[in-house]
């Protein structure tokens, strides 16, 4: 079944309006969500809406929240998220990085007291209409086990940052620092297939092609696999440090101590910080040159990487972002396909809430 | 044969005064390659004398150079190196960030016109002493290909980010953001080895274990390898990520256009911008919480980590930098091992230039 991109908005807002979301904070949720759906990555998308509205009802979040600054400079700021629903408190957060960037040249904001705040690129591509580079960091639960490590100390930690353009489409990396996301886990896990290795291992660290394995006490390895034959301490690196700026820097939990976002796991006993975090940052492309100048060599560049020689004919070589454009494209004309087993999730929190169904 | 590093830093600087360099910036360039030989990264020292002399001699580079801002915000500056040997450029822009910093929380630098800058780390740990995160990124010639390319793109990009601390020592990454460098993959090739598959292609863009493939136009490929099952279009896009704050911010060229860095190569016919690139960034960590707090939170993270299980007790779990500092402590006690080709390399630049000898 497919809906119409704003009806599906529209809906969202209305479900999180029922909840007791002011009408602008379930605006900017819809709209976070559906962002998700229509780039092609529903994991991120409606399917959140069943574990949100179950934080909400355990009272685990701040349905009235109120953001704010709590330390600044000229170029930064720290923004407590009041444990809103993540996308609250990161859209403002990257509003505040963008206001800053426009006086101060480059604007960065480390957010604490928040919780999943959907796809990282969202935030990021906020800069676009600027003239401004966007970056976007989260933690999420610990699920990834560190170079040597046996214990899953970090999260699946993405990175976004779009750049602005002038004639071809804008530059959009938006990934997990992991090589494989937890959903596309838990999917091949369900289908009975095994995944190659260089991905999970098991309870005792030990290389495995079993799926299931983060159900068994197992973990995902960093980019690059276990051990340092691939390069796997350089992805420990990567992952490591989108946990320290958006937690050391802000004072949210750090690693092993970032609170569960569903409601069926129990809160940790320990803290060292305040909820989840994030990092934004904003940087304006003229407090390095002139945007025109700036704008014209991103194109030169993504047109020599696009026109480069690949090795079979089938797989062009892609600019980050490309796939999920085409995405977009496509459901905006034709509609977003909702699975099922997600629609009937929506139907059924939308009758417990008395919200018209979709 | 073993020196001790203040002798191997004053003939170091001996050589490039007689080069022509004025005082300041051979000690500048000798301090950064031995700081490479301290922290056991040969590839990025001594070896690189031979190098930039050559580079130094064919004229491709200007001893005498003007290193200056071209275009500023409070947060930011735009340098151009002056072509530069790359240290000279590099330690002053990376001055100029902690000197923005101070006075606007974050100060970012990219610069144009340069040249081979040595180890990444040294100027991120620059930062360190301000109570600051110090951040080093630089382009470099093309030997990557990206995700689904048959042509090298992109260099080997590295990434360095030291981070203060209480009484641990500081988190220091820097890393190459391709899972194996160019140095090792020659050593390897010397010694008639094979290598994992997942690290190189050959010149058609097939899976290969030859470590010698670079000389028969293949290519190292990204982080996470080839294709996407493993997760290589991240390292994709981290190691374009580097290419772009290096060059498309700073106007240097970019990726397949970075002139070479030695002088047996020729000259490119086409350029996209001056010379090659870095980026730098500087974030005092008192624009986000009390600087005590979060160097007190850093330890706790290092601690937290550096105990958790490993999967054997041969390997425990480290903290990046850990390696560097336990071979800079040996070093600097019993002195810098010189491998005898570099040690009769040495000996002949000195004579060229009639420097006294080591």
């Amino acid at each position: 079944m497919k809906f119409h991109h704003n009806k599906l908005r529209q809906f969202t807002q209305s479900l999180f309006e029922a909840m007791g979301c002011p009408s602008p904070d379930a605006k900017v949720i819809a709209d976070v969500l559906i962002a998700a759906e229509l780039r092609g990555i529903p994991s991120h998308g409606l399917m959140r809406v069943k574990d949100y509205y179950a934080m909400v009802e355990a009272k685990r979040i701040n349905t009235s929240p109120q953001v704010r600054i709590t330390y600044e400079t000229p170029s930064t700021a720290t923004v407590d998220g009041d444990n809103a629903l993540g996308p609250v408190a990161a859209k403002k957060s990257m509003e505040i990085a963008i206001a800053k960037a426009k006086v101060a040249g480059t604007g960065w904001v480390a957010t604490n007291n928040s919780n999943h705040y959907g796809i990282a690129g969202y935030y990021s591509m906020m800069a676009l209409e600027h003239d401004m580079i966007g970056i976007s960091l989260t933690n999420a639960n610990p699920l990834v086990a560190p170079t040597y490590s046996a214990e899953r100390l970090l999260g699946t930690n993405p990175i976004a940052v779009a750049i602005p353009t002038q004639n071809e489409p804008p530059f959009i990396a938006d990934f997990a620092t992991t090589p494989i996301a937890r959903g596309k886990l838990a999917i091949k896990s369900k289908l009975g297939e095994t995944v190659p290795l260089g991905l999970v291992q098991d309870k005792e660290g030990n290389p495995t092609s079993n799926p299931g394995t983060l159900e068994q006490g197992g973990a995902i390895l960093t980019l690059g696999g276990g051990g340092v034959n691939l390069g796997g301490h350089k992805g420990y690196c990567m992952t490591a440090l989108v946990d320290i700026f958006s937690s050391v820097l802000s004072g949210a939990n750090f690693g092993p101590f970032v609170p569960p976002q569903v409601a069926y796991l129990p809160l940790l006993e320990q803290s060292v910080g305040k909820g989840l975090g994030h990092f934004f940052g904003a940087i304006r492309v003229d407090a390095f040159r002139p945007a025109a100048e700036f704008k014209k060599s991103m194109d030169t560049w993504i047109h020599t990487f696009r026109t480069s020689k690949s090795v079979d004919s089938d797989n062009p070589v892609q600019i980050p972002g490309d796939n999920e454009r085409k995405t977009e494209s496509a459901y905006l004309l034709d509609g977003v396909p909702v699975i099922p087993k997600i629609f009937d999730e929506l139907c059924e929190i939308a009758n417990a809430l008395n919200v018209e169904q979709l």
